[in-house]
């Protein structure tokens, strides 16, 4: 290394390098009909803090009740490896960055990195805020200064990056020289309209790095949107033209057209291009991270997004198949074991098999190859997949499923019939937008339930303020007295899925639901699956899925009643 | 015009037109999960047609007995402008091209244009199909020349192209040369595993470029697939090194990852690179071609699609708004009237009155920003969405919201109450996971509902598969003698979101329900939301949403009953 390498670049890592930024929290929260809560985004951060990503945007407190609570909420269950990162505006014009109201929510955050973005176009300076075009470097000076004498690291995104510099290369070079000088460690320049095509990218970016003496060696990063379609390829070209930061969303989520998709970023970088991003254990991470993602969002999995998506490695037709099985790589442009993935014959599956023998071999069950039960656990699989069943996220059905199979599945309870009443006590005035206070809903539905348990039949009864609440009591109601246990198992999470959407109402219905269960400071989580034509019917298969294997840990025999 | 250019040059158009080559019918219908009729075909090749596509590949007559049938029935309805393409292998090993039985299907498809493609890669020749690198390019030669000789005009699609020339340029360039002298009048550079980045194919296509006095001047052509996520950039990138045609589909439909999307390839090169592709008429209709085929098609249209996406030009965020109203081309990467689509304000718990009163516009109403009303109707939308609420993806309640708040929503009927019920006519089993046969689902669930017309008071019961069918089958039954129009509203698609699941199955309910009527070959879409503890009351809400605003839009005055 020479001695002409200041301080800060020696900070980053090595030259092949390029360090993940991942804006799902913030940027990808943007995106039409995608709402999160804070729960959601302190599961979306662990997923990607056990890939490997290591900066993760959280949001920007302050300008969202929501974001405060987050990184508050955040501090009960740290991160492991990923840094977290608050982001926010330079201050506003005519202020000192001591007094900006914006910046006490942002330093409240207690994160060690602060992304601050400002403005790197002349018309949006004088014409947008309507300051002068030196203030504006005094707003982005004095904010980073301020971040930087409060001890944290600070990242600094030139907004509208390339239109700015094809009007005016000159001013908004000065924007990054004021960004450097004042202590910024990366330089990330923004296509913030989505419009550059890639040789553009290329070009200004190669501009920018040829101005790297001017920039204190300060390392560039790359922010883009899709809007032309070319999210992935734009970041891919700044990385060859120099940049070593890429900032991008989970599944290419974000406003408009989304934002740069890092399942398509990373291994493009690190399997064609030769950079490094994350371990290959961590790359083998990534497709089940993008459908963990997903389901937390409550968004269907990405079908036919490119390294991740379940027919990214899809073949179909005989001769392609067996082209495909003697000589893969003249069929598929990666291995799709690399990022995680699996091939699927979709006429007829072998691929499966050795999956589903490692799975059911973390149950504690051994299965041989050759034993004809692994072919039929396979066969009626690929059944109920068809049907609508998903285990992917639905561990705890597939382990009853599996136990079924193998005879291995001790019944505990069988139910006889159910009832479920829903009825408008207060009737509901079309037009009255009138929305109930929290607690004061009715109780609107009451369930009937019959089950056996050992010789005994319980009929019981319950209500509560749904239909599914209702089941639920009901059933609890009614195995408490030879269960104790199912009082402990709390519902942790509800999600419904809609298969098929295009027949409407008449479409099946998957339901998940997640169970908690507290053993002094630990807490076991499970999650089950149910499917059906009745929203209802698919309730209580995973409701009873979840009460039994909650059961199944607890109590390895049944009970039986005398 | 220089006359060192061949005769086949010349029949080429300008140098700057970029000839458009549509395969949505034969590559993009290799999409899992999707399925064409013969008359989905006819329709979809009017649509291209229409927008101005020259070149329209068919199928492949002869490998599926519908593309026989295809070309056979589009002669009764011809297509105005474009050309119809046949698609098909070269000959098979050993065989005269004359005697080769694939070729009868396709020349009985009597188009003008054949497309074939041939193997570029020595390892598909050898291992793949088993013959003598000479054979092959006898194959090609043989093929086109076949065709020539039946008056027929030759695409020459050069499969695994880059692959190939990078494992073995010497023999990948000598399929194109046998190519180009048999008569091929383009030489089509395949992506066909979809794993090249764009810089690779710049360089690799501005080498064949360079070879052009050994291909008889023949034209280049570029057929990508997005597997890489770089399908738009790779077409793109191709045409900066020279290509001249670019083979894509509609929304980017396809194998695995899809094909490069024409929907974005069009507007990137015509309205950025300064191509000519398509008039400015024509261009216009690139969003309602894009939405039309995905109906076709059946799959919901692509709403975050760069350019043509309902969510391509939304802005969020009250500042964003303003700024975008003053300047569009500050936030926007074109003008979206250029390519037929508009720009949207959306509704958000980030909306400030601007927002509103910009989306409010939209319906046709004038609401002045100092009106105590506006000021009104904000709070009252932060209240619903602090609730749960969320009208981004549901303008038609929102719609209904605001006209409400303005004394301009006509009562057309109230709900006085309802019933469901839902029972269990055969048992569950617990553990039992045996997938009901579609079809074969038992009635289970019942809804009773009583609302008032005008002074009439109607009661009426119905039954379906599940609650909500059952609730909407109820409140047709009510409200079909009065409004027969409700017959005509179908339920498109159904979304359910559990809000904040951290409380389990007690947690408020969000239901999307998309609503569709044809009216000629315009389908309108309109979405309503409902919010409740109780899912099937939400669902009402959204139901009867639903229908009231379809009732608005064809019937501006409630009817009142005798």
């Amino acid at each position: 290394m020479t001695s002409s390498v200041p301080a800060q670049a020696l900070a980053t890592p090595a030259l092949n390098t390029v360090t993940l930024y991942d804006t799902t929290l913030r940027d990808g929260a943007q995106q039409e009909g995608l709402s999160l809560s804070v729960e959601d985004k302190i599961r979306i951060a662990h997923h990607l803090d056990q890939l490997g990503i290591p900066l993760i945007e959280g949001g920007w407190p302050g300008a969202n009740p929501k974001d405060v609570q987050f990184f508050w909420q955040l501090k009960e269950t740290p991160l492991e490896q990923a840094e977290l990162v608050a982001f926010c505006s330079t201050r506003r014009p005519g202020r000192a960055a001591a007094d900006e109201p914006l910046f006490a929510p942002i330093l409240a955050a207690g994160t060690r990195y602060i992304t601050t973005f400002g403005k790197s176009w002349d018309l949006h300076v004088t014409e947008g805020i309507g300051t002068t075009l030196a203030e504006n470097l005094a707003m982005i000076a004095d904010s980073i200064a301020h971040f930087r004498s409060q001890q944290r690291r600070v990242i600094y995104d030139a907004e509208h990056w390339f239109d700015a510099y094809q009007r005016n290369p000159e001013y908004a070079l000065e924007t990054l020289v004021a960004a450097a000088q004042a202590g910024a460690e990366w330089l990330v320049l923004c296509d913030t309209n989505g419009g550059t095509l890639p040789h553009d990218v290329a070009r200004i970016t190669a501009a920018v790095m040829a101005e790297a003496h001017h920039l204190n060696q300060v390392p560039i990063g790359i922010h883009t949107h899709n809007d032309s379609d070319t999210a992935v390829a734009n970041a891919l070209a700044a990385v060859q033209a120099g940049a070593r930061m890429v900032q991008g969303t989970m599944n290419g989520y974000g406003e408009r057209c989304g934002n740069a998709n890092l399942c398509s970023v990373i291994p493009n970088l690190q399997l064609k291009l030769g950079y490094h991003c994350l371990s290959e254990p961590q790359l083998q991470r990534l497709t089940d991270t993008a459908r963990a993602v997903s389901e937390v969002i409550n968004l269907a999995p990405p079908e036919h997004a490119p390294f991740v998506g379940l027919s990214a490695f899809a073949h179909k037709g005989g001769v392609h198949v067996s082209a495909v099985q003697k000589n893969p790589l003249t069929y598929e442009h990666i291995e799709p074991e690399q990022v995680g993935n699996s091939r699927r014959i979709v006429v007829s599956d072998q691929a499966g098999l050795s999956n589903i023998l490692a799975k059911v071999a973390t149950f504690g069950i051994q299965l041989d190859k050759k034993d004809p039960i692994a072919r039929e656990i396979l066969s009626q699989l690929k059944d109920l997949e068809h049907w609508g069943y998903q285990f992917e996220a639905a561990e705890a059905s597939f382990e009853l499923f599996v136990r079924g199979c193998l005879n291995q599945r001790p019944q505990r309870f069988e139910l006889l019939n159910f009832n479920v009443h829903c009825l408008t006590d207060q009737p509901s005035h079309v037009g009255a937008w009138q929305p109930q206070e929290a607690g004061s809903v009715a109780v609107n539905a009451i369930a009937t339930l019959k089950v056996a348990v050992g010789g005994a039949i319980r009929l019981t009864v319950a209500e509560g303020n749904g239909p599914v609440a209702a089941l639920d009591r009901a059933l609890r109601n009614a195995l408490v007295e030879f269960y104790p246990a199912v009082e402990q198992f709390q519902l942790a999470d509800y999600k419904v899925r809609i298969l098929d959407g295009a027949s409407g109402t008449g479409a099946r219905t998957r339901v998940l639901i997640e169970f908690a269960s507290s053993q002094g400071p630990t807490v076991h989580r499970w999650t089950t699956v149910g499917v059906s034509a009745n929203i209802i019917e698919a309730s209580y298969q995973a409701l009873a899925d979840g009460l039994e294997y909650g059961l199944l840990k607890t109590l390895p025999q049944p009970i039986h009643a005398s």
